[in-house]
């Protein structure tokens, strides 16, 4: 089985792994549209656009389903670019609800959605919640956590300063999604702030959901992946060496 | 006089400001890139690219003059932007230049360039000065200043130790060159924290350099602006009058 994983540039690389670790897939074709990163500043129709065209792209190869690792494009582009291919696409943001229903007792569980402007502004996450009955949920978008994973600051006052920032205000919260591929990066950061709260990261949410959808769990010995950008395809390489090791 | 002004986004409103207030134009056409901003983290092929692609734009406009507002943009693709028309192409790089060569009294003054990932790499800054002899200059990627200032973060906590992460080791600025267009929004807080360093603005630097080219200052009773974007045009101009106010 071969799957295309697409995002808006570095950060799928954090789904990526999820599913390499779980050896889901035979092929792992992947293309990061890093000469338009980021998406989560951009509007619908442009995030719609740019989805479609990495569609195209993926069209090049056999595959036999889309995986969107973008929160953004998740967010806005599903419906089209499903109506634009005969394979499955799958989105982080359903496969991160199942996720967040899998692990909670009840719901009244004070759940916090975190993600890019285009991810949040979308209600998708929040309006998913809201049609399972969750009562208490909080979004808020904490754009300014992407350029410091993409800066590699990773602790330090800055994040200790950015935390404060966004999260000074928040009392009590037992989940939180992380809505965007960067933020699994800060992850424990993240979570010792808001006072050990569960964490819904979208790789691990990603594979949950395509192993009960596929039926499938180490089904191939090892995954072999392919590395395409929309510019510095060397660069994604180097990082994607990085961050996934012994993996690739 | 009509001058087209050529931005990543909104950041090139700041040299619009300085334009405007000067009254060097009879009318000015605004172009900012905001589906594919920031043009900071991107790769010089991308860069030129994308600013051929504005000249084309452009081209609808029977302009005199593009003047090129976004530091990235101006340290890699003005070449290919002059041989690609017959109008003048002024960029921000050799104005800020000569606004410091205007100001410094001795070559020995402590330089600090600040800017951008693609044009800190580029080394244009350093280059330039090189060759007018100065003999203290230091350049500095300071790429999370720009989603400070797009977030509204112009001072508080974060900004605080933004500088520190960025400035802590530096001693004895004399001039610091503002290299991105986002960067007045924080300057006297940049200038503060370098001892009160002078800051060199490339707003203000082009005027100079448009006075000097052109002999003009207040030419026109009101200069006229008409602004275009590549996505969400009404977002760029709800910016415009929130920093330009009674200026257009």
């Amino acid at each position: 089985m071969r799957a295309a994983v697409f995002d808006s540039g570095i950060g799928g690389l954090t789904v990526v792994k999820s599913l390499l670790e779980n050896k889901l897939f035979q092929e792992i074709i992947y293309f990061g549209d890093t000469a338009r990163v980021p998406y989560g500043v951009k509007d619908k129709n442009t995030i719609i656009r740019y989805s479609l065209e990495a569609l195209e792209f993926f069209k090049n190869f056999d595959v036999d389903i889309l995986i969107v690792a973008c929160n953004s494009a998740s967010a806005y582009a599903l419906d089209e670019l499903r109506a634009n291919t005969t394979i499955p696409v799958v989105g982080v943001i359903e496969s991160g609800v199942q996720a967040l229903v899998n692990k909670t007792q009840t719901k009244d569980d004070n759940i916090l959605v975190i993600g890019t402007k285009a991810t949040i502004n979308s209600n998708k996450y929040s309006n998913e919640l809201d049609k399972l009955s969750f009562k208490n949920i909080t979004s808020l978008q904490t754009g300014l956590f992407v350029p410091l994973v993409e800066e590699g600051i990773f602790d330090g006052s800055i994040v200790d300063s950015t935390l404060e920032h966004y999260f000074k205000d928040l009392k009590n919260i037992d989940f939180v999604i992380l809505g965007c591929t960067h933020f699994p990066l800060i992850e424990k950061k993240i979570s010792q702030f808001l006072n050990n709260a569960i964490t819904i990261h979208s790789g691990d949410a990603i594979v949950e959901y395509l192993k009960t959808q596929y039926q499938c769990n180490n089904c191939f010995e090892k995954t072999s992946i392919k590395f395409f950008a929309s510019e510095n395809p060397n660069g994604l390489k180097h990082v994607a060496k990085q961050w996934l090791k012994d993996l690739i």
